[in-house]
């Protein structure tokens, strides 16, 4: 609907893949919706996914023991992460839904964007003990993990050999999203596009776009192991 | 016992962190058992989490399509990797087992040592259908996941907040190790040091070490949902 904000984290090098083909067929549609949507191309942004030092600008908290979780907690509540870290916060602070495309590396999404969660999400920002699941500080924004798969939809079946597809979300949307508040819509899975044909690859941008077309109408899914693994 | 070889990769940025005791322990322990011990320190080595072309020296098969996963066989196949990865792979090849030693970050390992994993293990190298699972390349090794939590055995208990920590361990230990044929002992937890008097922390290295003198006797877990989800 006119008004929201989304942002698309994307993490592929190639803009002819199936991933950039998806995160194009998103920009335009859900612009078609009157969104303002923002992308973050990780590659393209060459980001930094180590957590390092370079993260605060200025004075340690504690420079005898360089404790990163304790630092970028202290360097946010002054104003002290770095440029990078800053911009990314922002975009997330004005989004309505984050959608996150890309391929799946070894059963969770490349370093390139896990450096995104693991530095851009940052105590203060996106959770406060006890603020966290449902008190989250990004509470009241919305998620969808969009990817795609080396192996088939039945590698990933409950009894294939790589177990239910559900398993190895629950780190990403529980772990990461519930635990910052945000309520996880159903994934968006293309499995083994590069197996399919043409013809089939392009069904599947169809099915992205017809997706997008009613995606505010949408319930969250139920965040809870019952869903993940039942 | 004398002879077999251990790869430890470290993922801390802090020397002092109880990550880096826990793994000053298992060089000391270890090489008094005569193993001979290496340690890939991730962050000390700047090591590169992103897979980009940078990887293939050399010109691409395709380069009209940039696909880092076909590339990296390719290239492997070929001898051209990038140097920083072929040099990772050979001590993976000459290692019996693996120890990898890291803070929980977002319900899964730190952004480098994932990339760690991206970049490391290539196929060709670590696997190559149909050889995977138990006929994947790196059979006859085994692993071992060692890390730190924020949370506590609480939170990360089946009817915890958080789910059992087993639910997590998944995508690591069933879908890189197992997929590459590695068998994988029992994980080992450190749960919340930093909440944690000194004196406990010094019972968590103790615990540590003990663990290892008896080490080579385990038996691997049963990879299978079973063990993770039951």
């Amino acid at each position: 609907p006119p008004g929201r904000k989304v942002l698309i984290v994307y993490a592929h090098q190639e803009p002819k893949s199936l991933n950039g083909s998806l995160k194009r067929v998103a920009v335009e549609e859900l612009s078609k919706q009157g969104c303002s949507v923002t992308v973050s191309d990780l590659y393209a942004m060459q980001f930094e996914p180590r957590a390092t030092r370079n993260d605060i600008v200025g004075c340690l908290h504690n420079s005898e023991e360089f404790n990163y979780g304790m630092e970028t907690w202290e360097a946010y509540k002054r104003g002290g992460l770095s440029s990078d870290l800053i911009e990314e916060q922002k975009k997330v602070q004005e989004a309505d839904l984050l959608i996150f495309q890309f391929p799946l590396y070894w059963f969770s999404m490349p370093a390139i964007m896990k450096g995104w969660m693991d530095r851009v999400l940052v105590q203060g920002f996106a959770h406060e003990f006890p603020n966290c699941y449902d008190s989250g500080l990004l509470k009241n924004k919305l998620a969808l993990f969009s990817f795609t798969t080396g192996g088939s939809r039945e590698m990933y079946a409950k009894g294939g050999i790589s177990g239910d597809i559900r398993y190895l979300l629950w780190p990403m949307q529980h772990g990461i999203m519930h635990f910052c508040g945000v309520k996880v819509l159903a994934p968006h899975i293309c499995f083994a596009p590069e197996y399919a044909s043409e013809e089939k690859r392009k069904e599947m941008l169809t099915a992205w776009a017809q997706r997008l077309k009613t995606l505010w109408k949408e319930e969250p899914i139920n965040c809870s192991p019952e869903w993940y693994f039942k």
